[in-house]
């Protein structure tokens, strides 16, 4: 599995990707699943990826090639606008997919990705839009500015809690590095090295970060957190149990 | 969707269950699904499920009237061991679901249940244990004293953190209801009210609670957890930007 996730706040954008990939418990690797393009002075879009390796690397293949060959073909330099860009990656993976789903089935293989498409064109707002393995899309919410793929549920809280699009870039990037320590230790399949990316709006330009298993960062929020979560259960309101039942309405 | 979840302490057991059902988001209802056996003074049954609504309410009543008939059929009352007491309801599971699988299939409807039970059979140690659809069973380690069913991956984090065995009773209900809490923030299909059942070994007796959405002690709760969660935000290390791309390896 995998774990991926981005925010849009009133700064810019923030992304967030582990970086493992296994087919089976005996075959664990470290692939990069968030990837930039720039293909021109203002525009920029960053790419994450979850689902099938195969299928990642194609959509990547081609989205690259597109850009390389000229012409007047459809590529992330063509686009007018991030939705657009969004179908046009969804298209990509549709065909990658149906191209290879036959035989995959034969293998009972899932073949499918979803994606997160965030960047910038032009001046229009920054966003950040999640691409279904059927090639259409949702944007994140202005009440939930956040969007997930691969595993999701484990690191959930720690976003639900962001909650709002005022927090600062900074601040989002350690909030989203908590959830993906909270999956990671949940989940064997999600692990680091992590692969951040902070983009300030209007800059057209990305500042990254890779935080490896021996970080210094990573070792401290992870120390607050346990604190944090020793106190929370230390300073649990009392009850005896015979209380509790006085004060719950109880079952016969 | 359900969330249950049953911790094996050094005093005792600690079960907690929501109490919705969803066919659909238009169907959405409140069934219990903590159910109590007491066959005999010297043993006592907690059994919790997740899954199909129909096929656990048909072994909770093949269950009850293996109970009421005479005659020397298994029973609650029979079984000698609390993992004959699971291998047994995997068997009525089973037949259930087989009697049920080809009208089911086809309306697409997935008929399966996944069950808790735990309990205290005489003089043996108190046990929990995760009986499969399949009809197999798992017992909870000593490393990680806990089994969830249904819903299980949005609150796992705190479970990880009671690790031991050696927290009290009263300490594991809390923090049961601080996973139950965050699971049912996370997700729509998992709600109040909470039935919790608290087992002090020995005892071949019960307190049964039932947290309603008014409850004092959950508001109390989720107060403590609000506040250390925006007090974990807060005292996050602070590292501007810059620093933390001179901190961290850099990719190109």
């Amino acid at each position: 599995m995998t774990y991926g996730l981005a925010m849009r706040m009133n700064d810019g954008l923030v992304f967030l990707s582990d970086t493992r990939t296994n087919a089976g418990v005996d075959n664990v690797s470290t692939y990069r699943k968030l990837h930039v393009f720039r293909p021109a002075p203002d525009r920029l879009f960053v790419l994450q990826s979850a689902g099938n390796l195969a299928t990642t690397q194609e959509v990547l293949d081609r989205l690259t090639i597109d850009l390389e060959i000229s012409g007047d073909h459809e590529s992330l330099a063509s686009v007018a606008h991030l939705f657009e860009a969004a179908l046009y990656v969804g298209r990509l993976s549709q065909r990658v997919t149906t191209e290879h789903r036959d035989a995959l089935q034969h293998v009972s293989v899932d073949g499918t990705a979803t994606f997160i498409l965030g960047g910038q064109i032009a001046n229009a707002p920054p966003d950040i839009l999640l691409v279904y393995p059927e090639g259409n899309y949702i944007r994140a919410s202005d009440e939930r500015p956040f969007l997930q793929i691969g595993e999701t549920k484990y690191g959930k809280f720690l976003l639900d809690f962001v909650g709002t699009r005022d927090v600062d870039l900074v601040t989002a990037t350690k909030i989203g590095l908590g959830s993906m320590m909270s999956t990671a230790r949940a989940n064997l399949s999600v692990g680091p090295p992590y692969d951040a990316a902070v983009y300030r709006t209007g800059s057209y330009d990305l500042d990254e970060y890779r935080f490896t298993t021996d970080s210094v960062i990573l070792k401290e929020l992870s120390d607050v957190w346990e604190r944090h979560l020793v106190s929370l259960v230390n300073e649990l309101p009392h009850v005896a149990l015979s209380e509790l039942r006085d004060a719950e309405q109880r079952e016969p």
